[in-house]
């Protein structure tokens, strides 16, 4: 694997390894300072800006630990930003999340987290005759 | 405005106008070439690769056309990346939506979309006292 999709992919688990700790300061600490986060919790509409952000991760914290786990992560890196998509399972269920990072003095911060929940299993296709090449 | 802003939020437009109008070619030409795509319908696990993306929007566009929305579109623009966050208003509900895109020949296309329902409207939290400073 590249190394910069290594290093994306260990941030990447730092959030959720943080998340199941519930220790806020290490999650804070992930988030981009100078770069806009934003963030969209399962069911909720999107919270913009850091204050925003951090507020409702404080309630989540706040409210008892969580047990979750990330699965089948997979990173793209797009220059200086990157994009993840896995899994998370909790104890409540399944969910499919999004998470984007960019470079803050050299190292890989988080700017944007979706998570919502996976209902409908992804059947692979046949590869239709009619598929444009790539 | 800025004009760069601007330039990402009118592909994120054209995103919904394409779809909205079921022209599965204009819609697929905002699709990065190049960079790697990725896609989360709501309630779908996700989806990788063009080939794999682009074959879930042609079940979805040959379903018969779609009655959606753009709403309250913000766009944050992180170098040659840049994310939308918007509202997306259907017949069947209400959607909050992540749009990356990135630049690919002087022109951005989106590189990964996904979309999930809002349940619960965020209520604006008076700041909080230990807030830290930004």
């Amino acid at each position: 694997m590249p190394s910069i999709e290594a290093e994306v992919l260990a941030t990447n688990l730092a959030f959720y390894e943080a998340f199941a700790r519930g220790d806020l300061d290490a999650f804070d600490a992930l988030w981009a300072q100078d770069a806009p986060v934003a963030c969209i919790h399962p069911g909720w509409g999107a919270l913009h800006g850091r204050e925003e952000v951090m507020a409702s991760w404080r309630a989540i914290f706040g409210s008892g630990g969580q047990r979750i786990r990330c699965t089948q992560a997979s990173a793209q890196v797009l220059g200086d930003c990157a994009y993840v998509i896995c899994g998370e399972t909790l104890d409540g269920g399944e969910l499919v999340a999004t998470n984007v990072f960019c470079r803050e003095g050299g190292t890989w911060k988080i700017v944007l987290h979706q998570a919502g929940p996976v209902h409908r299993r992804v059947e692979r296709r046949p590869k239709p005759s009619t598929e444009k090449p790539n």
